[in-house]
Protein backbone atom coordinates (compact mmCIF):
# COMPACT_ATOMS: atom_id res chain seq x y z
CA UNK A 1 0.00 0.00 0.00
CA UNK A 2 1.11 3.38 -0.78
CA UNK A 3 1.86 5.80 2.15
CA UNK A 4 -0.22 8.73 2.73
CA UNK A 5 -0.79 11.09 5.13
CA UNK A 6 -4.52 10.88 5.14
CA UNK A 7 -4.21 7.22 5.80
CA UNK A 8 -1.90 7.39 8.44
CA UNK A 9 -3.78 9.84 10.38
CA UNK A 10 -6.52 7.92 10.22
CA UNK A 11 -5.07 4.56 11.34
CA UNK A 12 -4.40 6.56 14.69
CA UNK A 13 -5.80 5.38 17.75
CA UNK A 14 -7.42 8.36 19.54
CA UNK A 15 -6.53 9.32 23.37
CA UNK A 16 -8.33 12.52 25.06
CA UNK A 17 -6.38 14.09 28.76
CA UNK A 18 -7.70 16.07 30.93
CA UNK A 19 -6.07 19.80 31.46
CA UNK A 20 -2.82 18.95 33.97
CA UNK A 21 -2.86 15.03 33.22
CA UNK A 22 0.34 13.73 32.57
CA UNK A 23 0.75 11.71 29.34
CA UNK A 24 4.21 9.97 30.47
CA UNK A 25 6.24 11.01 34.07
CA UNK A 26 9.45 10.85 34.86
CA UNK A 27 10.76 6.54 35.07
CA UNK A 28 8.19 5.52 32.97
CA UNK A 29 8.84 4.14 29.31
CA UNK A 30 7.30 6.25 26.66
CA UNK A 31 5.44 3.37 23.93
CA UNK A 32 3.52 6.25 21.50
CA UNK A 33 3.93 8.67 19.34
CA UNK A 34 1.43 11.18 19.37
CA UNK A 35 -0.14 13.98 17.05
CA UNK A 36 -2.63 16.87 18.66
CA UNK A 37 -5.39 16.96 17.50
CA UNK A 38 -6.52 19.72 19.98
CA UNK A 39 -4.67 21.20 23.39
CA UNK A 40 -0.88 21.65 24.32
CA UNK A 41 1.64 19.42 25.75
CA UNK A 42 4.24 20.62 27.24
CA UNK A 43 7.59 18.49 27.82
CA UNK A 44 9.24 19.08 30.69
CA UNK A 45 12.48 17.98 32.92
CA UNK A 46 13.41 18.05 37.21
CA UNK A 47 16.47 20.11 36.70
CA UNK A 48 19.40 19.88 39.17
CA UNK A 49 18.13 22.47 41.18
CA UNK A 50 14.56 20.51 41.88
CA UNK A 51 12.73 22.92 39.61
CA UNK A 52 10.70 22.26 36.27
CA UNK A 53 12.30 23.21 33.20
CA UNK A 54 10.56 23.12 30.05
CA UNK A 55 12.63 22.01 26.62
CA UNK A 56 9.52 21.82 23.93
CA UNK A 57 6.01 22.70 24.21
CA UNK A 58 3.46 20.88 21.08
CA UNK A 59 0.24 22.54 19.59
CA UNK A 60 -1.94 21.10 16.77
CA UNK A 61 -0.41 19.68 13.88
CA UNK A 62 2.74 18.45 15.52
CA UNK A 63 3.94 15.19 16.08
CA UNK A 64 5.92 14.46 18.86
CA UNK A 65 7.63 11.41 20.78
CA UNK A 66 6.65 11.44 24.65
CA UNK A 67 9.83 10.78 25.09
CA UNK A 68 12.34 9.93 21.94
CA UNK A 69 15.35 8.45 23.67
CA UNK A 70 12.96 6.58 25.86
CA UNK A 71 10.78 4.96 22.89
CA UNK A 72 13.67 4.29 20.60
CA UNK A 73 15.67 2.43 23.57
CA UNK A 74 13.23 1.23 25.98
CA UNK A 75 15.23 3.23 28.39
CA UNK A 76 13.43 5.16 31.61
CA UNK A 77 12.59 8.62 29.78
CA UNK A 78 13.91 11.74 31.84
CA UNK A 79 11.17 13.69 30.22
CA UNK A 80 7.44 14.54 31.94
CA UNK A 81 4.93 14.96 29.73
CA UNK A 82 1.71 17.20 30.86
CA UNK A 83 -1.28 18.55 28.92
CA UNK A 84 -1.79 22.02 30.14
CA UNK A 85 -5.17 22.31 28.45
CA UNK A 86 -8.22 19.38 27.93
CA UNK A 87 -6.09 17.51 24.52
CA UNK A 88 -7.29 15.55 21.85
CA UNK A 89 -4.21 13.35 20.62
CA UNK A 90 -3.51 10.38 17.86
CA UNK A 91 -1.35 7.66 19.08
CA UNK A 92 0.66 4.66 17.61
CA UNK A 93 2.56 2.01 19.40
CA UNK A 94 6.19 1.12 17.70
CA UNK A 95 4.75 -2.18 16.52
CA UNK A 96 2.58 -0.24 14.55
CA UNK A 97 5.75 2.18 13.35
CA UNK A 98 7.49 -0.68 12.43
CA UNK A 99 4.80 -2.40 10.75
CA UNK A 100 4.55 0.61 8.47
CA UNK A 101 7.78 0.61 7.87
CA UNK A 102 8.26 -2.65 6.36
CA UNK A 103 5.23 -2.53 4.61
CA UNK A 104 5.19 0.85 3.10
CA UNK A 105 8.99 2.33 2.04
CA UNK A 106 6.63 5.87 1.92
CA UNK A 107 6.85 5.96 5.74
CA UNK A 108 10.29 5.90 6.04
CA UNK A 109 10.71 8.79 3.86
CA UNK A 110 7.85 10.28 5.58
CA UNK A 111 9.64 9.81 8.71
CA UNK A 112 12.78 10.96 7.61
CA UNK A 113 11.78 14.02 6.84
CA UNK A 114 9.95 14.64 10.28
CA UNK A 115 13.12 13.64 11.56
CA UNK A 116 14.51 16.46 10.11
CA UNK A 117 12.29 18.80 10.82
CA UNK A 118 12.73 17.70 14.09
CA UNK A 119 16.47 18.37 14.42
CA UNK A 120 15.98 22.23 12.79
CA UNK A 121 13.83 22.89 15.45
CA UNK A 122 16.01 20.77 17.75
CA UNK A 123 19.54 23.38 16.86
CA UNK A 124 17.17 26.49 16.32
CA UNK A 125 16.36 26.33 19.83
CA UNK A 126 19.73 25.74 21.03
CA UNK A 127 21.70 28.17 18.82
CA UNK A 128 19.08 30.82 19.99
CA UNK A 129 19.52 30.13 23.36
CA UNK A 130 23.37 30.72 22.62
CA UNK A 131 23.27 32.91 20.25
CA UNK A 132 20.32 35.92 21.06
CA UNK A 133 20.12 37.62 24.36
CA UNK A 134 16.44 37.54 26.65
CA UNK A 135 14.63 40.36 24.08
CA UNK A 136 15.76 38.67 20.68
CA UNK A 137 14.69 35.23 22.04
CA UNK A 138 11.15 36.41 22.23
CA UNK A 139 10.84 38.13 19.47
CA UNK A 140 11.84 35.15 17.74
CA UNK A 141 9.52 33.16 19.62
CA UNK A 142 6.82 35.84 19.12
CA UNK A 143 6.95 35.33 15.03
CA UNK A 144 5.65 32.08 15.48
CA UNK A 145 3.97 30.94 18.71
CA UNK A 146 2.40 34.49 20.59
CA UNK A 147 -0.86 32.60 20.35
CA UNK A 148 0.01 30.91 23.40
CA UNK A 149 0.15 33.49 25.41
CA UNK A 150 -3.51 33.05 25.55
CA UNK A 151 -3.39 29.52 26.27
CA UNK A 152 -0.59 28.77 28.98
CA UNK A 153 0.53 29.88 31.98
CA UNK A 154 3.38 32.35 31.04
CA UNK A 155 6.15 30.93 33.70
CA UNK A 156 5.59 28.13 31.33
CA UNK A 157 6.81 30.16 28.06
CA UNK A 158 9.52 31.75 30.36
CA UNK A 159 11.05 27.91 30.90
CA UNK A 160 11.15 27.27 27.75
CA UNK A 161 12.78 30.44 26.61
CA UNK A 162 15.63 30.37 29.37
CA UNK A 163 14.52 33.35 31.26
CA UNK A 164 12.76 34.16 34.26
CA UNK A 165 9.26 34.46 34.65
CA UNK A 166 10.10 38.70 35.81
CA UNK A 167 12.20 39.15 32.87
CA UNK A 168 8.99 37.47 30.63
CA UNK A 169 6.78 40.29 32.25
CA UNK A 170 9.05 43.00 32.09
CA UNK A 171 9.80 42.69 28.04
CA UNK A 172 6.38 42.18 27.33
CA UNK A 173 5.55 45.24 29.42
CA UNK A 174 8.16 46.82 26.98
CA UNK A 175 7.22 45.89 24.08
CA UNK A 176 3.28 46.96 24.66
CA UNK A 177 4.54 50.37 25.89
CA UNK A 178 6.60 50.38 22.55
CA UNK A 179 3.75 49.91 20.15
CA UNK A 180 0.90 52.10 22.58
CA UNK B 1 21.41 -1.72 -5.70
CA UNK B 2 21.38 -2.68 -2.43
CA UNK B 3 22.40 -0.19 0.01
CA UNK B 4 25.46 -0.83 2.12
CA UNK B 5 27.78 1.20 4.45
CA UNK B 6 30.78 -0.28 3.14
CA UNK B 7 29.79 0.85 -0.52
CA UNK B 8 28.94 4.33 0.78
CA UNK B 9 32.03 5.02 2.47
CA UNK B 10 34.05 4.03 -0.92
CA UNK B 11 31.59 6.85 -3.05
CA UNK B 12 33.06 9.59 -0.68
CA UNK B 13 35.31 11.87 -1.78
CA UNK B 14 38.77 12.21 0.42
CA UNK B 15 39.81 15.77 1.46
CA UNK B 16 42.42 16.70 4.13
CA UNK B 17 42.16 19.73 6.34
CA UNK B 18 44.82 21.18 8.61
CA UNK B 19 44.94 21.74 11.85
CA UNK B 20 43.18 24.79 13.00
CA UNK B 21 41.32 24.60 9.45
CA UNK B 22 37.48 25.88 8.81
CA UNK B 23 35.64 23.37 6.88
CA UNK B 24 33.05 26.06 7.46
CA UNK B 25 32.84 29.49 8.67
CA UNK B 26 29.64 31.14 9.74
CA UNK B 27 27.75 32.64 7.16
CA UNK B 28 28.51 30.15 4.52
CA UNK B 29 26.22 27.81 2.84
CA UNK B 30 27.30 23.95 4.27
CA UNK B 31 27.22 21.71 1.11
CA UNK B 32 28.49 18.84 2.55
CA UNK B 33 27.87 15.56 4.69
CA UNK B 34 31.12 14.61 6.14
CA UNK B 35 32.77 10.86 7.70
CA UNK B 36 35.80 11.52 9.85
CA UNK B 37 38.39 8.91 9.05
CA UNK B 38 41.20 10.58 11.33
CA UNK B 39 40.89 14.03 13.32
CA UNK B 40 38.82 15.70 15.82
CA UNK B 41 36.71 18.64 14.39
CA UNK B 42 34.86 20.50 16.55
CA UNK B 43 31.11 22.78 15.83
CA UNK B 44 30.80 26.08 17.48
CA UNK B 45 28.72 29.21 17.25
CA UNK B 46 29.68 33.09 18.24
CA UNK B 47 27.40 33.59 21.47
CA UNK B 48 25.77 37.02 22.18
CA UNK B 49 28.46 38.80 24.16
CA UNK B 50 30.85 37.62 21.12
CA UNK B 51 32.66 34.28 22.68
CA UNK B 52 33.31 30.98 21.13
CA UNK B 53 30.56 28.49 22.45
CA UNK B 54 31.58 24.71 21.31
CA UNK B 55 28.58 22.57 20.60
CA UNK B 56 29.51 19.32 19.33
CA UNK B 57 33.10 17.55 19.10
CA UNK B 58 33.17 15.00 16.02
CA UNK B 59 36.05 12.28 16.38
CA UNK B 60 36.88 9.23 14.19
CA UNK B 61 33.68 7.23 12.53
CA UNK B 62 31.68 9.90 13.16
CA UNK B 63 29.13 11.10 10.40
CA UNK B 64 28.35 15.06 10.68
CA UNK B 65 26.82 17.74 8.95
CA UNK B 66 28.99 20.90 9.02
CA UNK B 67 25.40 22.73 9.44
CA UNK B 68 22.63 20.89 9.21
CA UNK B 69 19.87 23.32 9.10
CA UNK B 70 22.27 25.32 6.28
CA UNK B 71 22.71 21.78 4.13
CA UNK B 72 19.21 21.27 4.79
CA UNK B 73 17.51 24.25 4.02
CA UNK B 74 20.30 26.44 1.77
CA UNK B 75 20.40 28.86 4.73
CA UNK B 76 23.86 30.57 5.44
CA UNK B 77 25.28 29.13 8.25
CA UNK B 78 25.17 30.33 12.57
CA UNK B 79 28.17 27.08 12.69
CA UNK B 80 31.84 27.39 12.28
CA UNK B 81 33.24 23.90 11.76
CA UNK B 82 37.36 23.69 12.75
CA UNK B 83 39.85 20.56 12.28
CA UNK B 84 41.64 20.66 15.98
CA UNK B 85 44.21 18.12 14.53
CA UNK B 86 45.30 17.75 11.11
CA UNK B 87 42.03 15.66 9.52
CA UNK B 88 41.14 13.09 7.10
CA UNK B 89 37.68 12.92 5.90
CA UNK B 90 35.05 11.68 3.62
CA UNK B 91 32.38 13.94 2.10
CA UNK B 92 29.41 13.39 -0.40
CA UNK B 93 27.21 16.34 -2.18
CA UNK B 94 23.55 17.01 -1.37
CA UNK B 95 23.18 15.83 -4.91
CA UNK B 96 24.79 12.91 -4.36
CA UNK B 97 22.80 12.07 -1.05
CA UNK B 98 19.73 12.49 -2.91
CA UNK B 99 21.02 10.35 -6.09
CA UNK B 100 21.34 7.69 -3.48
CA UNK B 101 17.99 8.09 -1.63
CA UNK B 102 16.07 8.07 -5.19
CA UNK B 103 18.23 4.50 -5.88
CA UNK B 104 18.64 3.01 -2.89
CA UNK B 105 15.63 3.03 -0.62
CA UNK B 106 18.06 1.35 1.92
CA UNK B 107 20.07 4.56 2.33
CA UNK B 108 16.59 6.34 3.52
CA UNK B 109 16.50 3.98 6.67
CA UNK B 110 20.20 4.26 7.06
CA UNK B 111 20.09 7.69 7.18
CA UNK B 112 16.98 7.73 9.62
CA UNK B 113 18.91 5.79 11.67
CA UNK B 114 21.53 8.00 11.77
CA UNK B 115 18.96 10.67 12.16
CA UNK B 116 17.95 9.06 15.16
CA UNK B 117 21.20 8.51 16.81
CA UNK B 118 21.91 12.48 16.39
CA UNK B 119 18.62 13.24 18.25
CA UNK B 120 19.50 11.07 20.86
CA UNK B 121 22.92 12.43 21.56
CA UNK B 122 21.91 16.18 21.29
CA UNK B 123 18.85 15.11 23.57
CA UNK B 124 20.96 13.87 25.94
CA UNK B 125 23.48 16.53 25.98
CA UNK B 126 20.20 18.86 26.54
CA UNK B 127 19.17 17.17 29.35
CA UNK B 128 22.53 16.83 31.10
CA UNK B 129 22.98 20.33 31.13
CA UNK B 130 19.84 21.06 32.86
CA UNK B 131 19.72 18.05 35.34
CA UNK B 132 23.03 17.82 36.21
CA UNK B 133 25.79 19.59 37.98
CA UNK B 134 29.37 20.18 36.59
CA UNK B 135 30.82 17.23 38.35
CA UNK B 136 27.99 14.71 37.12
CA UNK B 137 28.46 16.39 33.26
CA UNK B 138 31.88 15.54 33.39
CA UNK B 139 31.92 12.04 34.86
CA UNK B 140 28.90 11.60 32.03
CA UNK B 141 31.44 13.03 29.34
CA UNK B 142 34.38 11.04 31.12
CA UNK B 143 33.12 7.82 30.32
CA UNK B 144 33.29 7.82 26.46
CA UNK B 145 35.24 10.78 25.50
CA UNK B 146 38.37 11.00 28.23
CA UNK B 147 40.60 10.29 25.16
CA UNK B 148 40.34 13.83 23.63
CA UNK B 149 42.33 15.42 27.26
CA UNK B 150 44.93 14.01 25.44
CA UNK B 151 43.78 15.37 21.90
CA UNK B 152 42.54 19.07 21.71
CA UNK B 153 42.69 22.28 24.19
CA UNK B 154 41.07 21.60 27.09
CA UNK B 155 38.92 25.28 27.32
CA UNK B 156 37.23 23.56 24.35
CA UNK B 157 35.73 21.07 26.40
CA UNK B 158 34.98 23.12 29.43
CA UNK B 159 32.63 25.00 26.53
CA UNK B 160 31.31 22.05 25.09
CA UNK B 161 30.29 20.88 28.67
CA UNK B 162 28.56 24.21 29.91
CA UNK B 163 31.37 24.89 32.40
CA UNK B 164 34.62 27.61 32.94
CA UNK B 165 38.09 26.14 32.25
CA UNK B 166 38.55 27.11 35.53
CA UNK B 167 35.62 24.65 37.05
CA UNK B 168 36.99 22.04 34.74
CA UNK B 169 40.63 22.41 35.92
CA UNK B 170 39.70 22.70 39.40
CA UNK B 171 36.68 19.33 39.10
CA UNK B 172 39.75 17.57 36.92
CA UNK B 173 42.26 18.16 39.68
CA UNK B 174 39.97 17.03 42.79
CA UNK B 175 39.36 13.85 40.54
CA UNK B 176 43.00 12.91 40.18
CA UNK B 177 43.25 13.82 44.15
CA UNK B 178 40.44 11.35 45.01
CA UNK B 179 42.27 8.59 42.65
CA UNK B 180 45.92 8.89 43.78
Amino acid sequence: MKFSLENFLKSGHEIDFKKNEHLLKQGEISRNVYFVVQGVIRHYVIDFLGNEKTIRISQENDFFYSSNISFWKGDASYINCQALLNARLLYWTKDELDDLSSDQPGFILFENNKLKDFVIEKHKKEISRITKNAKERLIEFNETNINLFNRIPHHIIASYLDMTPETLSRLRAKFKKQKS
